[in-house]
């Protein structure tokens, strides 16, 4: 189990780019049932099965295994919900915090956000200049809704 | 990737239950979903987490990983589906078969039935004494029937 404070940001330029290298994902979900839900993913060469409970206070139960990347790519070919969620991950350390900015692909092209985990909400942070517009707790930016209603399409 | 060819049959008196040490199965479903079921089982004292695709032709695919078992009951009692599936599993070798009988508790309890696994469909087999009416065929004893049809509600 768990807890996650995570803030989101939009994008702006192409500064972060030079500053990670990006690693491609892959992801699907063999359960969207917000009681259940079952994430495939693949990160690089690497593959796992995540589940996750509902959010219950500030805690969600959240299991991860890693499996196969093979079984994992088959997964999402074959078995995984439409459509799939595709994108890259830099990972980028500044200040004390990790940023993860993650550019998309397939029905999210043009898409980029970055992601940042905090020890607790009234943490004070630093922006980076290529940081944008916060988008936390717009629900169109929600993994699940990327997949109903994908980027290119809004 | 597995293909599956079982024959089930109802179970007749307790001639069965000397030839085996039965072993404790708790299961339940993060999804029923014919395109992508998502099981999770403890088999004594070890956890698995299986999916399973569509039934394409005679050929089925099924990923099964084994997962802590101290996982999988909190999965099975926090996150799974309701009702789960309780039962026994005894083992039985016989004539270069294994029987596998499941005697059924919560809310399948006095239900008890026999499988066995064949090389092919058309496989002559020698029913042990204590084998009854054939089930293969009858969705109500499909897995996921008996979580929506419970025996104890026939």
């Amino acid at each position: 189990m768990a807890q996650e404070i995570e803030r989101k940001f939009l994008v702006i330029g192409d500064d972060w780019r030079s500053l990670a290298t990006p690693v491609p994902i892959r992801q699907g979900y063999l359960s969207t049932v917000k009681e259940r839900t079952v994430r495939v993913r693949t990160l690089g060469d690497r593959g796992y099965l995540t589940i996750k409970g509902l959010t219950v206070g500030a805690v969600r139960s959240e299991f991860e295994y890693e499996i196969p990347a093979a079984d994992a790519h088959q997964l999402l070919d074959e078995l995984c919900e439409r459509p799939l969620i595709e994108k890259t991950r830099s990972a980028i350390a500044i200040g004390g915090l990790t940023w993860e900015v993650d550019a998309f692909s397939g029905v999210n092209d043009g898409l980029i956000i970055a992601e940042v985990e905090l020890e607790d909400e009234a943490q004070q942070i630093d922006l980076p200049d290529w940081i944008g517009e916060e988008v936390t707790d717009d629900p169109r930016y929600f993994n699940a809704n990327l997949i109903a209603h994908p980027y290119t399409e809004w």
